[in-house]
């Protein structure tokens, strides 16, 4: 029975990543599925619910692919490569991020969406504050930072460049770059240590 | 004829805003504007050139907005108020960023919107750096700051504060803190005028 679920909410994934939220049809996402249209209602209620649902399967995806590769020992680094693993050229992040953008933007036209669209990115800007936060006690972020502020200004940045990277305005790498410089500066060391640590990292 | 033009530019800047782009017909917009739709295709040869000239004339109203409120004596503060111009309680700046919103949204499954879209940001980007460089001149903003650089990611992060204003999920007062927060951050002030400049903040 799960495994049905997720093969639904995986092919709406890639149905809103492939067409948009407008041309996505309830009957197609079941076909691709392998599933009736009658298992699809039984767990999803109606679309608005499958739209909801594919959101939370979204940033659950999303959240898997972003601390998959942050093995720094620094928290600051860990924080900085989970921002980064949202912009990849990888065929999964490339479709999470198309569905994610497209449904940002549909939410404007689809009030349904609004409140599934919020609570979701709220659970992505606490996740990173929460990161923030981790790293401010391990001394490696300054404390004059607002972690719930500057974590939502990083996941408004990263949606921002995700945006031009998914039009092909920017390449991967410049985006990446771009992204990295950014956080760097919304996210200072501490006055004290920033010149030592980056003097390590460039004999390193 | 100059102002037929510029009614057919309105009336699908209106039209992008409240239906999408996916929703626009040419003939609606020529309707609106009152032109016939042979006068519509003799200006902008096709819904293509149509969008196109849309996404200029767009650029072009907001920058009129952008720049309408920046009355202040500092180079550091015009420029931070330009790009708080974006996001402002006022019918036609949400209309305007309702339409770009949608234009980038809708960029990713229309190619032929890219390039249009690519050198209209671009220029935006360039017309941010060059007041960058106007405020490093004036020693306000650091130096050290890559003015290109430093305008990519400041747009992008108004872009993607501004998409979640229009989604209702961060309040206009909201968005325009974090915008601000952000860009302080991003603009940092020369290091050894920064403290007293604050203070004289302060004491105002």
């Amino acid at each position: 029975m799960t495994s049905r679920r997720e093969a639904i909410l995986q092919a709406s994934a890639t149905a809103i990543a492939e067409r948009g939220v407008r041309g996505l049809r309830v009957s197609d996402v079941a076909e691709v599925a392998g599933v009736s249209p009658g298992l699809l209602y039984y767990h999803f209620k109606d679309r608005d619910g499958l739209l909801a649902a594919a959101l939370t399967y979204i940033n659950d995806r999303a959240r898997a692919y972003r601390t998959a590769s942050d093995h720094s020992e620094s928290a600051r680094e860990r924080l900085i490569s989970q921002m980064l693993g949202e912009i990849q050229e990888n065929p999964e992040v490339r479709e999470i991020s198309l569905a994610w953008n497209e449904l940002r933007a549909c939410a404007v036209y689809e009030p349904a969406l609004r409140d599934p669209l919020a609570r979701t990115a709220r659970r992505w800007n606490q996740e990173i504050a929460d990161t923030i936060r981790l790293a401010q006690a391990v001394g490696e972020v300054a404390d004059e930072i607002d972690p719930d502020e500057a974590g939502l200004i990083a996941t408004a940045l990263t949606e921002g460049l995700s945006s031009r990277w998914l039009c092909g305005e920017l390449e991967t790498d410049t985006a990446r770059e771009h992204l990295r410089k950014g956080l760097e500066k919304l996210l200072p060391q501490p006055a004290a240590r920033s010149r030592p640590a980056r003097r390590t990292a460039a004999r390193g």
